[in-house]
């Protein structure tokens, strides 16, 4: 066999054991809050067929899904046509019928369509999966990439969005990140807005401009605005409002003074008021949540309430987000079933979290001990002990060869283990083990009991 | 938009919150035995370049691998030539660079290879991830599962096996599995003897048929030896062998004995006597391992000792196995290491436990509290008593609509929730609330501080 070199598809990357031990140490902190506050976990295939995948994110979507080849002989049912074969777009559909999942929230609606008459609503459930996107590969995006997803669904309750905000500030809590805001805004506000301006039809299109005013700037945004042909007086009303300062009452005061002409926006203003509400009950509830009106969103599906988080200390985008939506599954033949949900970023928490230098306690999953392994003959006593301190539920390792003293500590310096253990034919007669403390560079001969003793003090 | 039937891929499942429970039960015990013995975690995307999982799983694997359709306009690049379209087997390579992983040993070979330099060896890791093949899907069978595999690599001591035969008595008796028995063998016994009879060339042959004998039997298992020209004298040699009873001492000295002509053979001899006396050295070490001579494992990189475990209460194939390569990683250009892995069967295992019963214990993530919503008047101090249970980290829910009280206690009955807190403009009024334990059908009405209590006693 030929060697082949090595290496990764673009966009995509391995986990390390270190890397490995910070993600699971976001990812249990997410899964224990949404444990905690009732969501139950799901997991869906990696694969959905590509009926169920296509047409729910947009052109530019379909173009990032990844494709899978049907097996066997795939050419066999082609049209047998040259202008097939020369048109990619054609011979797709005919030669693939599965693709990888592109977000979790369209395979969740699947499964509730699939579930419907097993599941009890509200359903809230969580899950934790990469998803894939033929993205073209930079910094911070990847072409696999995990999402941690919480929705509730069956309810149009607004005590869902206050629930995920406290489900967020505990999160971000428990992380110990404490420099970020939570936005707060509600698309029937400026739906509302673009309807009495006649540009109703166009509120999806405007939502993606606005979404690229953190980027671009408000005189940039009118621009293109303009450009865009909308309304010079609906860019007017929307910058007065867009630009609106002080805290969300103020705020409200001002658009149900302004806007009185929107049932929808005044709808929109309504729920922000009762989401407030909610917060406002609870000692120090509304904590780092800002209602800011020029936020959007990208995602078309979101009807009420959007969400999102930002990172103040460090220049990334969202580190989370979310929102609601009134039909996600009546694609699926599920009709009338409004939703919550919020996505934590994982990737980008563990980038802010690493520039932030937050996790500068967690190590590696922690071998206490490492017994050196001298020669075959004290190798079996190690072993014995090995055995007895696993039982004690102490992790331990024995150096499986008789190597070199200085290459088995050097193992332990680079795995971390704070402990040595040295068992020689001496030890061995005595019955006992010299113990090295590896940062404080002591050593002391103990019993085994002794030893079992001081590593379940520690 | 029309209406999509939603449908999942053949082959694949959703795992819904009640099998989710129960499956994290299974990988958590692994997972803490695994940290136990110092294996470190690894994680490896789902997609690899097709160069590197080609060519590893013999012709029929590479018939399994599910392929990626390269993004963009995929037949741009194409020969564009006829004989190409009409033959797939020419067109894929073209039209196809990536495709899913089809086990986690060679991308874990991939990842030694390329991080060569910076692993401190022996490297211990486990890695739990889905593996995909494009299979005939059957009962047991699917086209997307769960492998849980630990490897040492960088030693060819056989502590390593040692440790690898009590980590899997430990998982199985964590797991309340107790009808069980480890196999394990030598790779070089039966090598040895093709080779003493002249048929060392097709020693990876000879082991696929043996590894049939438990599904058809001795009688049929010789037809077949002899259909595919293996000589008679072997034959008979493997019968006597095979066929030996006993326990491994026994078997161990027959062997010595008849056949001291292969020095590959006695080496594999020697390295059972090896890995049974570590097991020996400790107290109720040796457990349900037993020497198999007929056990051969099917995959083609195994040099040394094999393991596999089989349920001995369920008509079940095996429920996990491994063994030792000598060369992983040799066609990622890094030669020469010697390595021993493990892996569970996840799926089986849950399989076998579901058959025994043995998940009764395992319910739900379990909510502990519902909270009903009588009236918007008494939601928002039930939405207090809810952050106050939460933030004495009891997982506690309120109900999302005021809708009628026996809806609401049936979503706590199909929930499996044991406690419900009434909350009604009476307990509002008095600052208390009732508790209904619906297990018992008891309810007594306390004070929040006292259900916070009673709860954090439960």
């Amino acid at each position: 066999m030929n060697t082949i070199k090595p290496a990764l598809p673009r966009g995509t990357r391995d986990f390390p054991p270190d890397v490995m031990v910070k993600r699971n140490f976001i990812l249990n902190i997410i899964r224990a809050a949404f444990e905690k506050y009732g969501f139950l976990p799901l997991e869906t295939p990696a694969m959905e067929n590509l009926s169920v995948l296509s047409g729910k994110y947009g052109d530019e979507g379909d173009q990032l899904l990844f494709k899978i080849l049907n097996s066997g002989d795939f050419m066999a049912k082609v049209d047998n046509d040259e202008k097939t074969f020369l048109d990619y777009g054609k011979l797709t559909p005919q030669i693939s019928e599965k693709g990888l999942r592109y977000d979790l929230t369209v395979p969740f609606a699947r499964y509730v369509a699939m579930n419907q008459h097993d599941i009890v609503f509200p359903f809230k459930r969580y899950q934790i999966q990469p998803v894939w996107r033929a993205d073209r590969p930079q910094k911070g995006r990847y072409r696999e990439f995990f999402q941690c997803d919480a929705d509730v669904i069956g309810t149009d309750s607004l005590l869902c969005e206050a629930e995920i905000a406290i489900l967020v500030h505990e999160v971000f809590h428990n992380l110990g990140l404490r420099d970020y805001v939570l936005k707060v805004n509600n698309r029937k506000i400026l739906e509302g807005i673009a309807e009495s301006a006649g540009d109703k039809k166009r509120a999806g299109e405007f939502f993606v401009l606005l979404d690229k005013l953190d980027k671009i700037g408000l005189h940039h945004l009118k621009e293109l605005l303009e450009e865009n042909r909308f309304h010079r007086d609906f860019i007017a009303r929307i910058e007065r409002i867009i630009t609106l300062t002080g805290d969300h009452q103020h705020k409200l005061d001002f658009l149900e003074r302004n806007m009185s002409g929107s049932e929808m926006a005044r709808e929109g203003v309504g729920e922000i008021r009762k989401f407030f509400e909610y917060l406002e009950s609870l000692e120090d509830g509304i904590k780092q949540t800002e209602l800011d009106i020029s936020l959007a969103r990208g995602l078309s599906y979101y009807t009420g309430m959007i969400l999102e988080v930002k990172a103040t200390g460090v220049r990334i985008g969202s580190i989370g987000g979310g929102g609601r939506y009134d039909n996600l599954a009546g694609v699926f033949g599920l009709p009338g079933m409004s939703g919550v949900g919020f996505s934590f970023g994982i990737d980008r928490i563990f980038d802010v979290m690493e520039e932030l230098n937050l996790f500068s306690d967690h190590n590696l999953p922690a071998t206490k001990i490492l017994i050196t392994n001298f020669d075959p003959e004290t190798e079996k006593y190690a072993f014995q002990i090995l055995s007895k301190l696993r039982r004690a539920d102490i992790r331990a390792e024995l150096f499986p060869d008789p190597v070199k003293i200085k290459k088995q500590l050097n193992y332990a310096n680079k795995r971390e283990i704070p402990f040595v253990l040295m068992i020689g034919s001496e030890e061995l007669k005595k019955g006992v083990c010299s113990l090295k403390d590896m940062n404080r560079g002591e050593q002391e001969e103990l019993t085994i009991d002794a030893l079992i003793e001081k590593m379940n003090r520690i």
